[in-house]
């Protein structure tokens, strides 16, 4: 590690500090002596390297290299195509449990071995990042018998780079890829992002924004492809495909062609030769990720052909070389005229995309946001999951905290997300949860997964908040086995970011957990949302968003507040949902008090399944929230001296924003419903 | 003309039309023969080129020029040197009534001759624009006999032009002065600039914004010293002095000093230093302006010291060249916290300079904006004019329509600046207005005058509307001649610009007339103000500035709405201003309706003295507004064909836009009431 480096938190959770636990590290030197590793592949190679660094870092050994097992103590790397005895042995009937990427992780008492097993060498990479995870948060390795396999196909990230190097919705830096319209010189971050994305089973990335400007739309030509390619060079050692977001509009912005009709013939041609080219600079070329018609990007609708159409015809074209369309449904009215209170941005997606249904490529995959507003905190679970049962899906969950408090509050994502993927869609009657559609299990589909707009820029933190890290690795961690439990995931990344102390993990745990909660309180109530100033979104703006042609509106007057989404009364919205869900959201009997606002206009004096009114929630949880990120300063305040006072200086200065900030979000929420509805707060605290 | 220029407005209102009357030209050319001018100056061969220029475009003739009066048709150009008999005679006792700048314009039946005399060679060059102007408008010039002197010495502009060519609060294209940091390369477009002004009687102006960030500190340095020499070569041949804003830290940034204290040797012996240098480029300079302590801007503040020790430190440097310093009066706390009610800004200017009364050396000049707030379409006068006996003033307006219509909308300004300018300050009892305090006629002031922020930039048309052109063409007579009435200014220049046709005359005359009203209608009712989007401040948003720092609230609840700035229960405001309006202000029986909700928070029931409540006036002006810019639009529609096409089509342009614009002004702010009101228009018109 580089001193200049060394406790900014540019290690994440890869940070392999020496074993203190003396008893532990005796068990472990029993284990670590001969890595044995009989075949050869580039992938296998980053796994050796990876073992042998970690070790080296955490036990301070050398690890001896052979081909051979010897007669104990072997870390064995080892694939189907290994020909080692103890390999066969102790992998048993095992190897049938495993896909492509999966692993089996299992120790040999009598021999000291621990074997990592890989049907292919991916597998034997993630085992090999589990193993160091294990040693790394001091878990013994006698009786280790672990079969795993990832539980979702595509494993996704999405960046908003821009080549000026800026980063749309980034919070943490400039492009760690891009400078001044071009690629950065330097490429051996890239090469440190994408060890820590392969220890959490990333196996895709896109690297330029969804909204593909004009310099961005040559990376699809000769001008940058071979730098395109050097990258998936980098990601490939580590398992990660590499896609690019495309301009729907290249016929006309590269070919020449005055057209980007789908079903123009040059058009089709166009791309074919295309995909040859990209193809013949990345053999492995993960496909392509597109915005289309969409906030004012190019798409179908200009030639009066459909979603089908369009992504058909650039899927047409990866077809031969097995690459994918990712085709995102965040298709609204961004024009809205929002006098119109008939029109609803919610309906959107549904009503664009679920009749097109079963007339997609199969190597088509609509890639749905989880919600269908926009990442708010906390919103209705898009109705579009388990809705297009012949239509291949991909989940988008947004790690960049855009409306969560831009990594200058904690917000700590993982319980929302996992909210989300159990969310009982109701699809196929009881238990079909929305991670049921997203794994592939539900529907036939030949591609499906989770993708995720990324956190990471070129702060030496990488996500300028050290504790949003854990936002990135949980996600990781998440989609690649949606059954894990936010304990486990938090419990993993507290103790290889800060170490095994238990005051330290208990604490930031805890500040974790509790901090989706309490960005929820101070900011917008009820599921309402959008209560943010325009264009940068950070900090409180209840009108902010009221009267522009966004089509993100509360309706708030004096006497109630509230989007009317019902079938009964309202913009017919909940009728999207499968019939059990529709009834759960149209009665305001049922409907969850959380999600209250987004589904139903009501007076302030409404009372909640909590047993207050709708004013008084707001004034509660808004001082609530405000006392609680102060407690969370205060938690962190006491880890001083527990945490490196570098990493230590920089959390704190961010919670101190946070609660510093937490007051303007009370004061001015509280202060906008007073004057709104001239109803006292109960208990008589300040409002302005 | 240039052919690329015509019809686009560049002429302004210097368009010098071929006259079409038949008789008024046969007596024209019984005048406009032989050009007599004995004397030579700079400024009196601009009077003689402007003459020549504009009498060969109106007649089509050539003036033939001597030293000497023939027996008849001389137009003579003379000052109190010249020595012509004719001239005596004609002069007689007016002489004595002319200051420095005046000017005679007199015909002389017997000879068919006139006389443009001056007591100097500026009083000329008025003249000639004044004669010229006389013949374009079609006034006969048998029996004229004129004495004019402008009333006011400092006749200034403020350009807020950045280097990288920006203009803040710029609406008309980019910088006619600079461009990419440094000057622009073609300066002729700057004396077809100084033409305009000079015609319209302006002695002074500065050329770079009062935030003068970087760059622009360096404009005094060697660096840029001779190019804003040769623009002041430019503007002196038109009798206009040229003014920097200058950085208040410049002995930190430039001097490397370490301090801008004041009262520090160093700090004064370098600006002293600096003023030689200055004036070594350019012996006329006018002096400076500055604006400290404001907006984040450095100023004596930082080191204890008040306005006065830092006025006075430059002061004194630019006392031995005859240099003023220009020291603006818009200081206040623009960090302040919304919660607390006790701050208002309105105060701030009053609170922070009265005090100093007396201590300002006699070449310090305080720069009071209009209104205690920021250029609002209505707000008070500011209670500074005639509260400070001994320091000299200058008002300052606002031409460019930061927060009236941004020149997208038509909105006419000189109704109200004639309100302000005889506003009755009572500070020497009944007749005290304010004029008489900025023509130094009230107090012994050594300077005074008045100055604005101009409209102008590199649009061909220079002010993006056209009609906009109005307020800089009316800016500078009403401020030559505040007595002047806005039907006289307002018939000169549509007379100029456009013609003497009498439908186009009574057309543009109304719409210009009518413009402030309906924009004040659509827009902040009764004065309250602020209801803009942020930063760029175009576009209704009611709550746009109401929890920010910048102490411009309007305090809306669902009972009521407005400032209470009364002495017996709000701010105490009304007390900065001399007796008889404090209790004028202060009483709500007389404080005018068009006012009300500036100096009293009432209730949304309040009725006005027109007989209706607030909220019912509210939406009557706004719906009202809105039928009124249509109005505009389609008077302006009917003179097709009356106007050439191109400045047909372009105005035509921004009305459309005007009246579409003005429908979201009247439904954002009439549904923002209607919502936290409850109380329904009387009339069911449609509020959303």
């Amino acid at each position: 590690m580089n001193a200049l480096k060394e406790n900014t938190g540019y290690e994440g959770w890869l940070r392999f500090s020496k074993l203190t636990n003396a008893n532990l590290e005796a068990e472990y030197r029993t284990f670590f002596k001969r890595l044995v590793m009989s075949e050869e592949s580039e992938i296998l190679g980053t796994a050796k390297e990876e073992l042998v660094k970690g070790i080296q870092a955490i036990l301070d050994t050398s690890l001896e290299c052979s081909d051979q097992a010897g007669q104990a103590s072997n870390i064995i790397l080892a694939t189907q195509n290994t020909k080692i005895d103890l390999v066969t042995t102790l992998v048993g009937d095992h190897s049938s449990q495993l896909n492509e990427e999966g692993y089996i992780l299992k120790t040999d008492k009598e021999t000291h071995s621990v074997l990592v097993y890989g049907k292919t060498d991916k597998g034997v990479l993630y085992g090999v990042f589990h193993l160091l995870r294990l040693v790394q948060t001091e878990v013994s390795l006698v009786d280790i018998e672990i079969v795993e396999n990832p539980k979702n196909q595509l494993r996704m990230l999405n960046h908003w780079d821009n080549m000026d190097g800026s980063i749309e919705r980034g919070y943490a830096g400039k492009s760690i890829f891009f400078e001044d319209n071009r690629f950065v010189e330097d490429f051996s971050r890239i090469k440190d992002y994408a060890r820590l994305l392969a220890s959490i089973g990333i196996n895709g990335t896109t690297i330029n924004n969804v909204n593909v400007h004009e310099v961005e739309t040559n990376l699809i030509t000769e001008e940058f492809l071979p730098d395109v390619a050097r990258v998936a060079d980098i990601f490939r050692a580590y398992g990660i495909k590499l896609f690019l977001s495309v301009n729907y509009a290249s016929t006309i912005q590269l070919g020449g062609l005055g057209t980007a009709d789908p079903l123009d013939e040059n058009v089709r041609h166009w791309w074919k030769e295309k995909a040859k080219e990209i193809y013949s600079y990345i053999p492995d070329f993960g496909g392509v990720v597109v915005k289309a018609d969409s906030e004012h990007r190019p798409g179908p609708f200009t030639y009066g052909r459909n979603h089908a159409d369009g992504s058909n015809m650039l899927a047409e074209a990866l077809e031969p070389f097995d690459g994918i369309v990712l085709w995102r449904c965040f298709v609204y009215n961004c024009l809205q005229d929002w006098r119109d209170r008939s029109i609803d941005r919610a309906r959107a997606a549904y009503d664009h995309f679920k009749p097109l249904d079963g007339q997609f490529k199969d190597n088509v995959l609509l890639q749905i946001k989880n919600g269908p507003m926009d990442f708010q905190v906390r919103e209705g679970v898009s109705p579009l999951f388990g809705a297009m049962p012949s239509t291949n899906q991909i989940l988008e969950f947004q790690i960049t905290q855009e409306y969560t408090g831009q990594q200058r509050h904690l917000c700590y994502l993982i319980p929302q997300w996992k909210e989300i993927l159990d969310f009982e869609t109701y699809a196929k009657g009881e238990g079909s949860p929305v991670k049921s559609v997203v794994d592939g299990s539900m529907y036939e589909y030949k591609y499906s997964g989770i993708t995720a707009v990324v956190n990471v820029g070129n702060d030496m933190n990488w996500t300028g908040h050290t504790l949003a890290q854990a936002n990135l690795y949980g996600y990781g961690r998440l989609i690649w086995n949606p059954d894990l439990s936010t304990e486990e995931i938090t419990n993993e990344w507290v103790k290889a970011t800060f170490g095994v102390d238990p005051q330290v993990v208990e604490t930031v745990t805890e500040m974790l957990l509790k901090s989706w909660s309490i960005y929820e309180k101070y900011t917008s109530p009820l599921g309402v949302g959008w209560m943010v100033n325009p264009n940068h979104h950070y900090g409180p703006n209840v009108d902010g968003y009221e009267y522009d042609r966004w089509g993100t509106y509360h309706f708030a007057d004096l006497q109630g507040i509230g989007v009317d989404r019902t079938v009964a009364t309202g913009t017919g919205y909940t009728g999207q949902y499968f019939p059990e869900n529709t009834s759960f959201y149209e009665s305001i009997e049922t409907c969850p008090d959380e999600l209250l606002l987004f589904f139903h206009h009501v007076p302030y004096t409404h009372q909640l399944k909590s047993g207050v009114s709708v004013i008084q929630h707001i004034y509660n949880t808004h001082f609530e929230g405000v006392e609680e990120a102060e407690e969370l300063k205060n938690r962190w305040l006491a880890l001083e001296g527990k945490v490196d006072d570098v990493r230590f200086r920089h959390v704190l200065a961010r919670q101190e924003e946070q609660a510093e900030h937490s007051k303007e979000w009370r004061d001015i929420i509280n202060t906008y419903f007073y004057r709104k509805s001239g109803i006292a707060d109960e208990l008589n605290r300040t409002i302005y």
